[in-house]
């Protein structure tokens, strides 16, 4: 991985940083309850380790593997083409096969970048089919102009519902539309071998990329499922995934105080398991950050949540992530934080450079009333009003963190995202679960296939229907 | 009421559908449970039917106030004046001021709503000042022609931070770019005698439109601070109103089983309290209803996340609000609902229908591994994937319940909307809290306003630095 890794000529690195001293200290954990957990810790961090030495942790690779410019290679090719020749790129795909895509065109686009004339954008307009919401469909599908439009379908299986449903309609669309060239508007980003869309893709010609088949789908937005939508938006993908390597390195570190995917899992299952927060409350200050919220909530749900662990015993893990937005959600749910049940873990997100700050005018320019905002800028008061906030959440003896970004650009957003996954398995080998599995979302699903008169599916839908 | 209720001519009502079959049987509320919620009940719903005869519950008015076609007048003519004069509506509000017209554009105004062209928009483009974040604000004022661009400013007082220090450097822009017409370019809606904004329409000769003293943020969405986005969208308010006033009466009935918001209380107040469920997972299978749970989100928490009840006892209540989508969530957050800790109360929304049901293509135009969806449309897979991701949560023995939209238009979204506002009082009055205040809010912005440098607040920014 080092060798790759040199690849990057990266800058000085602009660090995150991390405080979690108001949790380890203030927050109600001791030394002494740190210490029960020191054998588990050792444990994880050696496992994740061995891991990542003999190269099992699919996801831990990928910043490495894709910072390789002649891994890369295709995919920017693909964008380029892509680029060269439409305007709109639709997403088909539904959880890990969208919301990575969601982040990074929140976190690194322009806020109004579908809307911008195109002397303005720098990318192509990027829309996503996610929900089977027939309303939605339809309002896009007659919105886009087709002739200019491709549809990257990102699914690893091919036969996720959702996805499935949404791509025979749109096919079935390019084929009547563009009888020779339909083939043309579609792109598959898929496992190289398994799944139903390698043989279409080989049948009519449909270009492909690879999900590297040790990578789930919420660990994947660093492979081609999210680097081909941050290459057609124009976003840099080489300094995301230096920020992610860089980060990669930091979570290997056996010290706690270096290591803050190490720190953060021991804290939250601290925070968990002994003193009964049962959430975690995700919490940026910046509009870019808020998809990568949602993003957060299903690594951490999905990998965290689990009925039995990796010995079969009955365990049902997990804390639920709550998607929280500063400053605005000081006037929605600060009231409950701060004065309802000590239930939750507060993870704040603190962006220190917006770019131009935004000086307030002079004060013979404002309203008499107002005149406090004169000699600071709109960049000022959010920063205040996030130290403001924590700190007070602290003086209610609430559990708070920090993670401080000195900006959100790419590679600060690849150390994020990084920084997250690694927590998130190190947190699932201490819970003693299988961070990388989902068992638990195909008794649904096979309810929903008998509904729909799937094949072998008669005894579901007999189930439902009381039969 | 019942008078100005008269002026609808309401079509027989597509009532929106209630089941709390599965929370109060299998989900574990027994009828010796209820029982000794009896009499809170019983004074809970007294408490509101006297207070609604006596005027003295703002926001329970709304719908037969602006429902009154004299009362609603202004705000239909101050909207039809933006429309003839601008393209662009810019809210400046955050909380209760802005959540409102989010949850009505996401719902009721077409998906793209903004990037359509004029022709093919039925109303202004609205956009957001929410968050004092300075990429956004700095994008927005860019991105829009300001020339075409009305700026609404919702706030009661006229000073919460966010909004005032948004609302400052519009005004300053605006001066500058418009020295002689710039007030005609801003629009305050605050209340009718309080706050900063009335003395600065006064001096400048800027429109206002009233909040009604008695009605706090969020329950204003009924009022003109909904009404006016929601008229400049081109949505049909008296439909919105109607639809709000015919749920008003369901829920001062003294049946649980015709009134909705008790009953939905009951179930939310007994599973937390005595069935250790401190989460209410908000959870709509409509894309269009996306906002609308970040709208339930505040209401719900602001309301009930309480330090201190009624008399002045410590009480610490309040259930913790969360965001979902189905079908989205099944591939984010169901893995941690089912498997994860029994901790929560699901609160379905199901809609009925989307308009087009979207068939899918014949088996012939469908690839062979995908064939199962042939005669079915992508209305009846999203219906089937609620159904079956309820009936597997009630299967994991999780508490569900279900309201269910006949189809999501004005009428049954006032219906949802108003719901959701009376269950939330009953529940407030359950739990003996004050469900119209939050003074938890405070501290934060004082330790912001002492960062800030704000005469009167030295105090805090010494506490924050340690001092």
């Amino acid at each position: 991985m080092s060798k790759s890794a040199k690849s990057f000529a990266r800058k000085p690195a602009p660090d995150i940083a991390f405080d979690f001293s108001s949790g380890f200290g203030r927050g109600g954990i001791t030394k002494a309850l740190q210490n029960t957990y020191k054998k588990r810790l050792r444990l994880s961090l050696e496992r994740v380790r061995r891991e990542v030495a003999n190269g099992e942790l699919g996801f831990w690779k990928l910043p490495a593997v894709y910072g390789d410019k002649a891994t890369l290679a295709p995919v920017r090719q693909a964008a380029k083409n892509l680029r060269s020749r439409f305007d709109n790129l639709v997403i088909i795909g539904i959880g890990g096969s969208a919301l990575g895509a969601r982040m990074l065109k929140d976190a690194l686009a322009h806020p109004y970048h579908n809307e911008l004339p195109d002397s303005k954008r720098k990318g192509m307009r990027l829309y996503l089919l996610e929900n089977n919401d027939p309303a939605h469909f339809n309002a896009l599908m007659s919105h886009l102009d087709l002739k200019r439009t491709v549809f990257n379908v990102v699914s690893k299986s091919g036969s996720t519902a959702e996805t499935a449903s949404q791509f025979i309609l749109v096919r079935d669309i390019l084929k009547r539309r563009f009888p020779d060239t339909w083939a043309q508007h579609l792109l598959f980003t898929t496992d190289p071998e398994k799944g139903i869309l390698n043989k279409l893709a080989a049948t009519d010609g449909i270009q492909t990329l690879d999900v590297p088949s040790d990578v789930g789908g919420r660990f994947s937005v660093l492979s081609p499922v999210g680097l081909l939508p941050a290459l057609a938006l124009g976003v840099d993908a080489s300094k995301l995934l230096a920020g992610a390597e860089h980060m990669a390195q930091r979570c290997l570190s056996d010290s706690i105080a270096d290591n803050p995917a190490l720190a953060g899992a021991l804290l939250h299952i601290i925070a968990d398991q002994q003193l009964g927060r049962n959430m975690v409350v995700a919490f940026p200050y910046a509009d870019g950050l808020k998809a990568w919220t949602e993003w957060f909530c299903q690594l951490w749900a999905e990998s965290l949540g689990k009925a039995v662990d990796e010995s079969g015993g009955e365990v049902h893990t997990g804390t639920t992530p709550i998607k929280t937005l500063g400053a605005i959600d000081q006037h929605s749910q600060m009231q409950l934080y701060m004065e309802g049940p000590d239930d939750k873990v507060f993870m704040f997100i603190r962006n220190e450079s917006f770019g131009k700050p935004l000086a307030f005018p002079p004060k013979s320019r404002i309203p008499e009333a107002l005149q406090y905002f004169a000699g600071h800028s709109m960049q000022e008061l959010l920063l205040a009003e996030q130290t403001a906030s924590r700190f007070a959440l602290n003086e209610q003896k609430r559990m708070t963190y920090q993670v401080t970004l000195p900006k959100l650009d790419a590679d600060t957003l690849g150390q994020l995202v990084f920084w997250a996954e690694a927590m998130t398995v190190f947190a699932g080998y201490l819970y003693g679960v299988n961070p990388f599995d989902q068992p638990g979302v195909e008794l649904g699903k096979q309810f929903a296939y008998g509904l729909m008169g799937r094949a072998g599916f008669e005894s579901f839908s007999r189930r439902i229907r009381g039969e």
